[in-house]
């Protein structure tokens, strides 16, 4: 049958979903999307694909999907129709014809999320769902020092959830930043790179609180990362405060490091 | 008994409230208070009287409430263990011991809310507790002539909901403002006033809505103030936008003009 590809560009706020990949008994950002797919086409299952899977409580601002649609709308057409029938957790900000062996996932060269940390003494309850309250000091040099040994091309064991399938452990990291949000009173975290595996981003952050007021030594993250081993570094830090902001789909890493 | 009067400042998101007062079975900011309050006394129910009440969905980032505690703690020490104790929608941000003739509502001589409608075409998920997403144009110069017939003293019956008890609606509005926030991308809606009917803002901005985008004219306003009928005003707004922003103990009406 003739179908067109369709990607998508989509925000959602990830807080009452149990993650974005389909499970069953739970409420998924997949299964809502194919909820409203099923209604535009009277009941015929459409599968997507999503570049990243976010965990329960993990938000996006720029999450990408792909599918495959057994008609031909236009782009407008199609994101007016999704926008309408998904629930108002969700937008979908971009939508574009796509040839069929685009693949949102395997396509993926990079990506960038964002943890957020609200450092003030008393929590803010409209932030309570996008971003870790972490009411102790935080100190710029030496989070900016810790985050440094992680850049470039490591075995991240030791930063995965034991979890995982996955075996092969190393990833490139091309960016590992923090700076201030100066509106939000919020210490943003940025990490890009060409895949993290699952939990690696919260894991980082649970490992860099401790040293970012003091506790422990920068030096500490090097020696976690050597140990190749998830028992040498410590908690995981909550979902909320952790965004999938950008996917790239070219070769575009010199421009990321910038 | 002795007795020490305490009154908070208080913020909260409204969205998975019931409103502030008690109801039977319902989860309301007024019972999360008083169940914490429980516990600190373990057992001796105490009644807290807030400045205004805020309906379901509605929010508070300036909320004053007032109690009687069995004994003399200092005040910092009263707001650690609330904060210790409510729901993180929940949080105390300023608190002294006040003289026992003190009465968060009876005293209160003004108030003052934020009404946020976030004006793109496309809604934002992370706003949509926080804001009435409105995705048509809105004309400042038709709003500002609109709001400008409400501010000074009125009959508000057409602008308040039939439920109400109450027999005078007789208000006077010190200020009905409204201005961009750049950064957030919403029109914020300030309204202050020596007191509020059930409603009013909401009621206030439904009307206001058709008028900012051109389908009615701003002296329509006028005309629904003048037949004090509330079936001589239009629809009522969502409360998710709507924020108790201030209250005031003294006569400042002055300076809230500027």
């Amino acid at each position: 049958m003739e179908t067109t590809r369709y990607k998508l560009l989509m925000r959602y706020d990830g807080t009452d979903f149990a993650g974005f990949q389909v499970q069953p008994n739970q409420r998924t950002v997949q299964g809502e999307v194919e909820r409203a797919l099923l209604k535009m086409t009277k009941g015929q299952f459409i599968r997507i694909h999503g570049a990243g899977r976010t965990d329960a409580g993990v938000h996006a601002k720029g999450q990408v999907i792909h599918f495959d649609y057994p008609a031909r709308l236009p782009a407008d057409a199609m994101q007016r129709a999704l926008n309408t029938l998904v629930s108002d957790e969700i937008v979908f900000w971009q939508t574009e014809i796509v040839p069929d062996d685009f693949h949102a996932q395997y396509h993926a060269v990079s990506k960038m999320y964002e943890y957020r940390v609200y450092n003030q003494a008393l929590r803010d309850p409209f932030k309570r769902n996008l971003a870790l309250h972490h009411p102790f000091p935080m100190e710029e040099e030496a989070i900016k020092k810790a985050l440094s040994y992680l850049v470039g091309t490591h075995d991240f064991t030791s930063f995965s959830s034991a979890k995982t399938d996955k075996q092969n452990k190393v990833r490139t990291l091309y960016r590992a930043d923090v700076q201030m949000d100066p509106i939000e009173k919020e210490w943003v975290f940025t990490f890009s790179g060409d895949g993290f595996l699952y939990n690696m981003i919260r894991i980082i952050i649970g490992n860099i609180l401790p040293i970012a007021d003091g506790r422990r030594k920068p030096e500490e993250i090097k020696r976690m990362l050597d140990a190749k081993d998830r028992q040498a570094a410590g908690m995981t830090a909550p979902p909320n405060g952790l965004c999938l902001m950008e996917v790239r789909y070219e070769k575009e890493e010199e421009k990321q490091k910038k």
